[in-house]
């Protein structure tokens, strides 16, 4: 089908969508919940096609993985779904509603975005879950996964579309886009009037293409060079504790601590017992000269450290002289995303949450928790590392705007 | 200066006004104010050359007046910034902390954007205007004013940052781009990294040509095809007052009436004591057939007419047979900007707030109340017709975003 044709679906479907009340919602995300684990085996199919693809051209184990499905991942899918559906509904409140003096009642309705495009890799179940927010908040989302996903994709899309339209409810609340060249990407790219807004989810190369080449708004997911800092006055197990989890308890994610900055008052205390605990870890510490004098398994940073997000088993450490040069340092380097301060001092708790320019400023805790369930938010589209309409993770409400609504009773303009 | 270098001193300013308290920020903005006034002579000769140079180049009338200064206009600018000044300070604000059940106390905090861009046609107030909105909430803001009102932009940005220095606040609170080539223009619009938005004030084809090629996050603010819906069960009196305020009351304005729907059954009621008065007014009426019947002085729409923004006295007529008819020809036609219904009818008026899809959608009143000082927002930075970050009148909060702080004792993540 012709993106265009695509696109005009999905601006019809979304006015159907806004429509629908949260309790029909939910009942379609349960049976969608259903459907999925009923034909699991469909599923199983049509990704073993993908994963024999994958294999022939030789691709790593690491990404195969991400790419199978199995009895157990499509039961995680179909929960997802059904926690979603168990989510609050945030369409329809209305924020705060004033009397002007000329008797205009004026309030802020909370409405979905209307048609949300999707651009993302080759994790399949991706597909379920962007439906799942986009449908709760009553969107229409276009779909476009990765080329290596495609057979999983069209068969977790049928499965969704069959039973929307059982359910009454219009199909075109999902579209796949089926031509997986890197035109109908760029094409997608260019729908303003149509889409409402642009998600990428994926690897650093995929969101700046899409941050570079898309004339549709976009909210940016980004990647993270994540801090701790640790104060001259920190409680020096604290702090190695909280580094620890930081840096090792997952390496390959966005909220993974890339970075230790450390006063150099607690340096020779601290450094030594740490470096010990990183190295049992297998972790490379890449240290400016100060810290290298104390870590003898050290590698000397470059410049370019400072700037990396290693997403591995690798931790740069700078030393510091003063509160102002730690801030300074990561405000210079950091990507926006989460940052930490290890401290007792109340004035310098409060200047890090002040100063630090990040979606997440945290005072003696893991830089781990940056995540929309650890928020609290049941759900989480992505992390936002910009800072118009959604900073940090995004729940369900990243997913709506709102429109003034206004009673009168004739009111015309002096 | 370099380009470059001037993104490097906004986004270090940038980072001393975040820290600045309301008190201090009031204090500069009344104290810009009052230098406007006193310097208001160099102001005005330096305007003169803009007008010279202008009409040397045959610039007509109207543009020439919105060019032009004048003691008045100088005035108005100032009592302007000392309005802004009077506006509660959105920064610091911390909304709703939740205490998660591992302990993290987690809570967002509105910041400032950090570094604002604008892009602007000739009118020199929209200078002074842009600098009190962007240092009122914190934000550093980089000014590229149109080339006809080059001196002018010059005098007020060096009376501005002469005031900010004399107050001990960098003045780089406030940069003017002097180069106004296109070059440069294009060259702003892909500073991501140093710019946090980029903000078009002016006409359809600034705008276009922002949202098409900026990198950087942009805030749109759009045209205005606003539609007036009467309603079968409609006051017709009412109708009669909305219609010419709305049409009529300003022309040139994006939240103007563009366009008439009205319902067939009360067309032959309403449409001859319209035109009348609309003809009285000087409005041409572009009427579909039915209403071309009832009206001998309007004359035939054709299809382009539905989605003009005519900003003239010219008036669409398009007579509909059902509510649901209004409300798909005002979705299909209309640029998300003001709608109104006039109508008796308590679910046809709730229906049309919530399926009609635009920023701002009124029951029984004028489109032009669509303004952010009639809403009672105190200031207004644009009317944005996007969904993200903002919808409708902006005021203070869309220059500002939020972040995300967490006060822990250790935790880490299991």
């Amino acid at each position: 089908m012709e993106l265009i044709q695509i696109c005009e679906n999905a601006r019809t479907a979304s006015r159907a969508l806004a429509r629908l009340d949260a309790g029909r919602k939910n009942e379609v995300l349960r049976a969608c919940a259903k459907a999925l684990t009923e034909r699991s085996e469909y599923v199983l199919e049509e990704n073993a096609k993908d994963l024999a693809a994958a294999r022939a051209k030789g691709m790593k184990e690491s990404l195969l993985d991400r790419l199978m499905l199995t009895d157990d991942r499509i039961q995680g899918i179909a929960e997802g779904l059904a926690q979603v559906a168990d989510l609050e509904d945030p369409i329809g409140e209305v924020l705060g509603m004033k009397k002007r003096p000329n008797g205009l009642l004026i309030g802020q309705k909370r409405v979905p975005l209307g048609v949300v495009g999707m651009i993302y890799e080759a994790r399949p179940n991706v597909t379920a879950d962007a439906f799942a927010l986009c449908f709760k908040t009553g969107n229409a989302c276009i779909l476009k996964g990765g080329s290596d996903a495609i057979h999983s994709n069209i068969a977790i899309v049928d499965i969704l579309r069959a039973t929307l339209e059982k359910a009454g409810v219009t199909a075109d609340a999902v579209q796949l886009i089926t031509d997986t060249s890197h035109e109908s990407t760029g094409q997608l790219m260019k729908m303003n009037g149509y889409l409402d807004v642009l998600i990428p989810r994926g690897g650093a190369g995929l969101i700046r293409s899409v941050v570079e080449n898309s004339t549709v708004p976009v909210i940016e997911t980004g990647t993270g060079n994540c801090h701790v800092y640790v104060d001259e006055s920190a409680d020096l197990d604290m702090a190695v504790n909280i580094i620890l989890n930081a840096k090792t308890q997952r390496i390959g994610t966005c909220n993974t601590c890339e970075s230790l900055v450390i006063h150099e008052k607690v340096a020779e205390e601290l450094l030594p017992k740490l470096a010990e605990r990183l190295s049992a870890k297998g972790v490379e510490m890449r240290c400016d000269e100060r810290a290298l004098s104390l870590i003898p398994a050290g590698v000397p940073a470059t410049e370019e450290d400072w700037g990396r997000e290693y997403l591995d088993l690798i931790l740069s450490i700078k030393t510091v002289s003063s509160f102002d040069e730690a801030v300074a340092h990561i405000n210079r380097y950091n990507t926006g995303h989460s940052e930490s301060i290890v401290t007792r001092d109340y004035g310098n708790a409060q200047r890090f949450l002040d100063e630090i320019d990040a979606a997440a400023v945290y005072v003696n805790a893991s830089t781990r928790f940056t995540d929309g369930f650890e928020f609290g938010f049941g759900a989480e589209i992505g992390i936002s590392t910009q800072k118009l309409h959604a900073r940090g993770p995004m729940g369900l409400l990243a997913l709506t705007t709102t429109k003034f609504i206004i009673y009168g009773n004739g009111q015309i303009r002096k």
